[in-house]
Order: C-alpha cells, then structure tokens, then sequence
C-alpha cells in the first residue's frame, strides 16, 4: 500500500488514540496520502479485486468452519457520505457477503428492548461483511444532545458498549468503527445542494438543519465517545470527509487492513477430489 | 433497447406463455440478441447506470409513500449461475436499495410454518428490489423430485403460490420469475471447474452429482411449475444460461424492464424550498 500514494497506513495515522482531540482534525485534510484527487479515485478502483477477493475468502472459509466476519460502524452527521461509502466502497464487493443496515429511530419492538438488542439482531454471520449507517452510538450522540435519555444511563452506556463489542470481537468479529468528519459550512453546502436539486430533495428533512444548530454539542458528544469507545479490540477512526474521494478510498484501505488481518484462506475440499472426479464422470 | 444488439425484447421472448415446451429452450441460444458476446458485455455496463438511477428513483420515490417494489426471483440447477446474477447485475445497484436472500433447506423456525412464511418474511420492502437466490418454487421442484411431500399437497402448491403472488402483486410489487436454463453437459463442465481449482473446492458438494442423476425428473418439475405459476400478475422467463454474458444481459434488462413500467419519480418537496433556503442560511 505504501507504493501507491499513502505514506502512512489509515489503519494507523486515523486511529483514536490516547489524547485525542477531534477539535483538531482539519476536515478537508487527506492525511497519510500524498496523492492528488485522480491518484485516489484510480487507487480506489484498482483496491476494489483486492477487497472483493478478500471478501469471497471470507465467505468461502466459514463453509468450514471458520468463524470470522467484519463489522464496518459509519456514524457521521448528515451529509456525511455514510452512503457514499455504502455505494462506492460496500458496493464494489458481492452482494451475497455483505449485511447492510440503516438504523433509524427506533421503532415498534426496538422500544421494547435495551438499546443494544436491536444492533445484535443486525450482526453479520460468521463469513458475512456487516455494515451498520449509523449504530448503537446515536444512543450515546442524539440522547446526549437531545437529553433522550438520563445522564447517568448515558453515562453507564459507554461501558456496555465496550462490554457488547468485547464479546463480540472475542467471538471472531473485527469492528471497524469510523467517524466521517466533516465541517459546518461543508454540510451547509450539501444540503444547499439538496435544495437546489429537484431530485435530491427527497434527501431533505427540515430536521437537519436543527440539528446543525447542535452542531458543536454533536462535536462534544462524538468526543467523549470516541474517547470512551476507542478500544484495542473495537477502535475507532475517524476519517476527514470534507473530500469524498479520500474518506471513499480510507474507509476502503480500513476494510482491507481488517480483511488482511482475519487472513482467510479457501477452504480445502471436505471430500475426495479423485473419487468426485469419477462420479461426475458418470452423472 | 432495440437499437442496442436486442431485436426482440427479452421480457417478450423469454417469457413462458400458453404451450411453453422446456424442452424446447436451446441453453446455448441468445433469444433476441444480434450482437457478439463483446456486443452483450458492452451492453450490460453501459445499462447499470441506468438500473441504478431507477433503482435510486424506486427507493426515494417510497420516501414520499409510493408503495412499489421489485422482487427478482431465480431458480436454476446448480451452477446455473443464479449467484454470477447476483454479483454481476444486483452487484451493479447501491446495496441500500437492495434486498437479498438466498433460501437453503428449511431449518429451525422455518420448520414450524407453511412453506410460504418464510419467503413472506424476506420480502423486499416498499421501495426496494428484493433479489432471491431460490425460493417457494424448490417446494414444488426438489419436493416433486425427491418425493418431499405427498402429490396431493404439492399438487396444491401451485395454486397457492398463485394466490400469493397475485396478493403481493396487488400491493406493488413487481414480480420477475427467472429460470437460468443450462444444459445437462455445461452443469458438468461447470462442477469440473470447481473440483479442478482448489478455489472452487468450497463450492461443491458431493450431493450435487446426484442432484444431477435426476436430470430429467427436475426439468420435468420446471415444465409442469413453469406452466402452472407463470401468470399475468408474476410471469417466469426462461433465460438460456449456457453462456452468462448472455443471462446476465438478458435478466438485467428484465429487471430494467420491470423498473420501467413501474416508472418510478423523483419525489416533490415536502417542505417550502425556499423557506428551506433562508433557515439553512442561518444555521
């Protein structure tokens, strides 16, 4: 990967760690790249076999057995581009190995149960690509800037989470949590843009300008929980999103590392090649 | 489409009508396409654009209350390439507005219902395409074969998927029923390759060969289910599957074809713009 633009890996240069500070992320930033716009949509492209084959692996290995998966958390503000990494990045590898789920406020059951058994319900399988458009984080974003919830059940949240994604990358999942980071006036210009184009105004809700009146609460909160939450086994990322380019190609190369540590490898046959060669001979 | 390599539409000469003959089909044929196997393939990209800006239009379009859907439904022996239909042309839409599943023998819960509940359970939603990898029809394929269930009850079955398909169609949803049609020899050469290449183990089973001994038993359930289930409201297509540029070809434009005669917009504001414009302004 170093080769082909990136001087530094994704994996290491966006990752939370001790002292983070998301207040100085520079949003149009494209860090650890030294190549331009065309550079990253051509890398893009060319990382697509690499991710699509690593995905089949996966895939093919839990035919036997194996136990692993991949679970890509997007949280983002609106217009983040948590779709645009759906389409361009989720979209480049075969529909049949990816779980994709949007969560919405939730509904009906979802109201019924603890703020994670709905997130469970949504876990890939063993072999599968998760991808979750936002997450069990809204429950610790939204109710804490919306007060939906009290402050000390906030505050007891961000240990179970911990706790949940600890099981879960005990039991063979790697977690890739990204934050999409862009900046107030980029986000004015996206939904200006909404406004302004007929067929995208089915993307626009009055409600996100209100919510952007939030906009440095939203700051707060995505800070305490990144801080909270960026663990050994579950870390987050977070990705300068100003340039849809560089956080489409980061989210990719984020996938890849996840992939190239799992490792999987194509199962060998669980039958006699020599002895299948002769009955299909006759068949 | 007409000016594109097709002289006959594929949902005209695919489609099973009154006297269809199975046996008939040639699975090496191209039905209605004049062009070469680059011809098919320059078409086939050239068209995603297409099916992904309906499939974007179908999914907003649901956003404002319309109540359509697409379901693809795809049956076919093993190796017939129902999975390359997945990857190749589903493959091409945002995986936002698509939902797949592929149907295996009935376990767990599924045991404990009609042979429909399951099938009405991953039923794409308003807005979506639904894409199944099999279906309803192996309770009346492998169930006819293998003597699953007694005549009478199959012998009902169809009109009870009759009547099923008929309900959806009457909510909405476009129904698109696809055999991918191979012959006996391809099936083999196809089993071949996956027991020649060890990245290809994962995908054979022993059990296959003798799925392929009753050949003739299975084409014999298609007729009869293909005469008995492909209605006004859900038709079967039967795609000559022999060579996959061309099925791919074939069932994206019947899949282009359904989305057309839905004919789905982009929605109206359901806000004022320009009150919209001022607020978004000043935030």
């Amino acid at each position: 990967m170093l080769d082909t633009g990136f001087i530094h890996s994704p994996h290491q240069i966006l990752r939370v760690g001790e002292g983070f500070d998301l207040a100085a992320v520079d949003p149009d930033s494209t860090p650890g790249f030294a190549g331009t716009k065309q550079d990253g949509s051509r890398l893009l492209a060319a990382c697509d076999g690499q991710l699509s084959q690593l995905q089949e692996r996966l895939f093919a290995a839990s035919r036997s057995g194996a136990q692993d998966s991949v679970l890509l958390i997007l949280q983002g503000m609106d217009t983040s581009g948590k779709g645009g990494i759906v389409r361009h990045v989720i979209g480049a590898v075969d529909p049949q190995g990816v779980k994709h789920h949007a969560f919405k406020q939730p509904a009906g059951e979802e109201q019924m149960h603890d703020f994670l058994w709905r997130v469970a319900v949504q876990l890939p399988g063993y072999g599968m690509i998760g991808c979750f458009d936002r997450s069990h984080y809204e429950d610790v974003l939204v109710h804490r800037v919306r007060g939906l919830s009290p402050a000390a059940e906030i505050e007891a949240r961000y240990d179970r989470i911990n706790g949940f994604e600890s099981r879960l990358a005990g039991g063979g999942m790697r977690i890739v949590k990204v934050m999409l980071h862009i900046s107030r006036e980029e986000g004015r210009a996206r939904l200006q843009e909404r406004l302004d184009r007929p067929d995208k105004y089915w993307k626009y809700s009055p409600g996100d300008v209100d919510e952007r009146r939030l906009w440095d609460e939203y700051m707060q909160a995505y800070q305490i929980a990144l801080e909270r939450t960026s663990t050994e086994h579950a870390p987050w990322f977070v990705v300068p999103a100003n340039r849809k380019w560089y956080a489409r190609l980061a989210v990719q190369q984020l996938l890849l590392h996840a992939l190239q540590q799992v490792g999987p490898q194509w199962p060998g046959p669980h039958f006699d090649v020599e002895v299948e060669k002769q009955r299909l001979a006759g068949s």
